[in-house]
């Protein structure tokens, strides 16, 4: 049997952090032999690492240092070095390691006489299904970020409308404005918020755009938040569509149709349903209200995203709920419900919830209102 | 000539960032071929990179999808198999990448006959040596920095000690509250600042531990912050050490000691001159003072991290200013200059600057007061 090593700092991978369930910024090596989780740290992390992390047997790096000094006098040991060492210590000759593993540090190690494989697909396939604790790390992720989506929701009805633009605190409310006080508003709750989005009418019909420029009365105001707990590394994603102003009826007819798939997929989302079933419902639904996906000069339009993705230490992780995904959803699995619709001219709209599913109706792990349009 | 390729995320990779000078969340390809920079990018990302990037050609992923799919039927394309029909066209079969590049892409690519090699050192040494706009960037990054540590002292000033502990805003102030406090100002002033460091007393003793619990009077509290701007993703990195109350004479000879050590630094910080002299100096002067180095059963006590390490685009990166680092300081080069003393019991202390390395006395890069005894 090969033996599972990582060689990563905690910041960079998850599968690092979902081993050892310990912080640590810079890369580090992790393996585990018969049963028992071993980690490699030095002075600085040692004693963190014993007292804090998840490993059986947590070793300090520079013995291992001098080892590999006099073992190969005249080369400056790095990891490779030590893992020859502690290859050759425990009595193991293959490993396996992530996809993302350093090419240069494998070429290392395949010098040094081991075989290296790497995984194909998920390193640790357990991730996906989230214990109790993880559930409760990703609600509380959620929390955090309801708490950026209230604070943009206060900002926006303090707002006053003038001359085709929205002021607040006496200057023109813009994208970048309104992320700095969702973002605080994390910070505050105890979680970082990356990439927020706060965009508004066209610039929201590109799924990826971030916002930028004054917010205007009368737009859909995409507003999409995806904190990272500080303390336990998980994350919450909810997103919000607001409008500032008096809809169109369009705007709402549009509204009212991502809303309702939204409630159609969490009524099909359930262990032993293929992602792409419940995406199919969504995507129908889309179609028998009449709002067609296609594509024009300017990019895609309508509803040409996912349904959902797995949601935990990563922000996008398996499972994913999308048009090709035939593998049947798995009881515990943590996943958003995300559909959307983008049209330039008229706006775009998504509505973002986190749920666990299970064999029967899924679990919520978020929780904020649905009014969204704010006079 | 093997054609260097990339094959990662603008948050995981500098040297993307640095090659395409675009934000993108999800890894794409990037190659140089006969001196024009390529990146290939899908749809969401394609109109973006074309207008925004610092890439000579713009490739759409799609159509390249479609032609590895019929060049492999029954086979679920991925990069390796775009790479592989890039190479065919352009005419190349041997590659570099650099060393944290995916093992497992590069065993596919091998797989497809393309000869991988992964670089030794440094992918883009140029990076080291700063143009005036990046040197412009690190100086905004320490701008946003000076805005943090500003919070702080701001808090600390405001602060009222009562019973051992510091009140702000009619409640204990800890690590925790100082930090969010700090990290709001750089968010404010357009960066984000991850990790950021307020820790007290001996918790400060440990360089990497990032404070927690309530700060108290009379203590030296290390404020150290990294933040990385928004607009370029440069960063600053600005330490200060501060003290709430009275501080004994011992605190005042060892601030006084770390001062004049990092002014003797910055005295010998010129191109031509290696590193390890740099830090020679700063070690002789600690110990003409009689500040020891050492062990103690919990750790390292005195000076025992580099003076210095370069920063950009990432917060740690060549060259570094260090007891085993030979290579002269080159002109243009970007370094912190942050000696430190750490004695559990008395406590520690690190002043922290940047400055651009050039012919005669460095640049400097950040700015900010050196008060530190807050009454």
């Amino acid at each position: 049997m090969p033996v599972p090593l990582l060689y990563a700092d905690t910041s960079h991978s998850a599968d690092q952090l979902y081993f050892c369930r310990l912080y640590v910024p810079d890369p580090f090596i992790a393996f585990a032999v018969s049963g028992k989780k071993y980690g490699v740290f030095n002075r600085l992390e040692f004693g963190r690492a014993r007292k804090e992390s998840a490993l059986d047997v947590v070793l300090p790096l520079e013995p291992l240092l001098d080892q590999a000094k006099s073992r190969w006098p005249g080369r400056k040991p790095g990891p490779a070095e030590i893992i020859a060492l502690l290859a050759a210590e425990h009595r193991f000759d293959e490993l396996v390691v992530p996809e993302e593993f350093p090419a240069g540090l494998a070429d290392r190690l395949r010098a040094h006489g081991l075989a290296v494989t790497v995984a194909e697909g998920a390193f640790f396939p357990e991730r996906e299904i989230k214990t109790a604790a993880e559930a409760a790390a990703v609600r509380e992720g959620n929390r955090c970020a309801a708490a950026g989506i209230a604070a943009a929701e206060r900002i926006l009805r303090a707002s006053r409308i003038r001359g085709g633009r929205l002021f607040w605190r006496g200057s023109v409310l813009t994208s970048e404005r309104l992320k700095v006080a969702i973002e605080t508003a994390c910070l505050e709750a105890g979680a970082i918020s990356l990439d927020t989005i706060a965009a508004g009418g066209d610039q929201a019909c590109d799924p990826h755009a971030r916002g930028t420029g004054p917010l205007r009365p009368g737009e859909l105001i995409i507003v999409d938040v995806f904190p990272r707990v500080n303390r336990t590394g998980y994350h919450g994603d909810m997103t919000r569509t607001f409008l500032k102003g008096r809809a169109s009826e369009a705007q709402r007819a549009l509204v009212a149709a991502v809303r309702s798939a939204q409630k159609l997929a969490l009524r099909h989302i359930r262990a032993g349903v293929p992602g792409r079933d419940v995406h199919g419902q969504v995507v129908a639904h889309f179609e028998s209200l009449g709002y067609k996906t296609g594509q024009d000069a300017g990019g895609s339009t309508g509803f040409f995203h996912g349904t959902g993705h797995g949601l935990g230490l990563e922000v996008h992780e398996p499972p994913r709920i999308g048009v090709t995904v035939e593998t049947p959803l798995k009881a515990g699995a943590v996943v958003t419900v995300e559909p959307g619709l983008y049209y330039p001219g008229l706006g775009a709209c998504r509505i973002e919830d986190v749920v666990q599913v299970t064999a029967a109706a899924p679990k919520m792990l978020s929780r904020y209102a649905y009014e969204w349009e704010l006079r």
